[in-house]
């Protein structure tokens, strides 16, 4: 059994160390200018879900940003360590994964090949949230005034945060972000809404973040015969959705109830939202 | 005489610290999330230049990111502290401060009021680039990438690291950013374009940060006569620029000599550029 008074040990550069022994030089780029990138990996049964994704995602962020970071082969083995080193084998955690560019003086450009990018990983409890999965969620929108290359999961999520925040203020689950009249994803996650059957979500490319679990969706659609549409969702079609949910590595398969004062159709979660959610529960719980 | 071998000595959460010895948590929200901003202030003769703008712009950007802090009357003798531990009395100097939420667990909403912002400030040599305040400089033009709250001077610097990287790659000195067909700023100063004897330049609002440079060339403009327009200038009317310069802390008021492959103007500073310039100088050299 786990010690629940323990101190997590997580990893950074090179060594487990208690998180409270987790110390970064003020001069990390990641803390100067966001310059890094992350992921999130779910374990279920002991095992990650979807590893090669999330390494393929981190690695395109990686080269996104153009870190010289190198050390891929080793990380699969350093998550499965700090799940061990947790005593997280038998629960749902995350694995949380952070490159910088490293340590430097402060200036704006990139630092010479010397300079070592930072690698910290944690584990950490994080079980399903069966309630919210049974009830759905209610969301607000907003503006999505984030950068134009959300494709790359960087560390600068200072928006990410301040949106949230207005949601978790106004007693939502999650807030939908809307650019120039249509909806890209959510502040961490992605949405799909279904009008007429069918399942629509925004277009992979700089607008939104390519999802594991959204790739997981449209492949369960595919095979369940479940027709999907990525194009960009308009606000004002927002009351012809008969079922929304967001997707995400953290939210599974989150069905929307409400958004801002209307609800969702029924205002219950929907049919395609119910098989959907139960074929992703097939795949994690058969990990 | 400075031992120019000695380590800076820095201020950390109370304590004045070597800069080695300036270790974050890996949970601040700092490196977590960008969830943090800063201010650079410039010493001439052993005192900051125009500190009050400095700090109205730091308590705005604090406001609007939602930071709890409150320490704002103790920053003055904090930075003259530093300036004095790292004996830069005597020469030109700047000072980076910068604000965090603070350390708390990764989770996207703000944490409670237990938790108090992390301050982080250092004192550095900063001279002027006289060579290039001479002779001027190449820049490149990039799409705006960044968030939509440029106004708030937040460590998201994500994406002006990655551009400027890419003018530093094509031998350039800063990068003029476009968006929507329209110059807004560059990745860290204003921008200041001439046509026809007047003096253009984005206006304060959303899109650009509220630069103290670009405030004190707009009094130097009002006093000399020279008229400035605030309005956002197209990339289309690149072409008719008889000038160019941009603005900052760092930057002063630098002239640009060239836009990606043409030559702005006659290709060397023009003569309001030189006025501004020379005004400028006489307010830090009295400073």
């Amino acid at each position: 059994m786990p010690d629940e008074t323990a101190v997590p040990v997580v990893y950074l550069n090179g060594d487990f160390v208690s998180q409270e022994k987790a110390l970064i030089s003020a001069e990390d780029r990641g803390f100067y200018f966001a310059d890094g990138v992350y992921e999130v990996i779910k374990y279920y049964n002991g095992k990650s879900f979807r590893y090669q994704d999330h390494l393929s995602r981190l690695k395109d962020s990686i080269d996104g940003v153009r870190i010289s970071f190198t050390k891929f082969s080793e990380l699969q083995e350093l998550c499965n360590e700090l799940i061990r080193k947790n005593f997280l084998e038998e629960e749902q955690a995350g694995v949380y994964i952070q490159v910088t560019r490293g340590v430097a003086p402060r200036i704006h450009r990139f630092p010479g090949n010397d300079v070592s990018p930072t690698l910290y990983i944690r584990a950490f409890p994080l079980p399903s949230n069966e309630e919210n999965l049974q009830n759905g969620i209610r969301v607000i929108t907003r503006d999505d005034i984030r950068w134009l290359r959300c494709n790359i999961k960087s560390i600068a999520l200072l928006p990410n945060t301040m949106i949230f925040q207005e949601a978790v203020e106004e007693g939502a689950g999650e807030c939908l972000l809307v650019r120039n009249g249509f909806y890209t994803e959510a502040t961490h996650s992605n949405v799909m809404m279904v009008m007429d059957g069918t399942v629509y979500t925004h277009p992979d490319g700089n607008l939104v973040l390519p999802g594991i679990t959204k790739k997981v969706v449209r492949e369960i659609c595919m095979e369940s015969g479940i027709p999907l549409v990525e194009r960009p969702v308009a606000f004002s079609e927002t009351s012809s959705f008969s079922e929304c949910f967001i997707t995400g590595t953290g939210s599974e398969v989150m069905p929307v109830i409400q958004i801002n004062d209307q609800p969702v159709g029924d205002g219950i979660p929907g049919i395609i939202t119910r098989k959907l959610q139960a074929e992703f529960r097939k795949l994690t719980t058969n990990n």
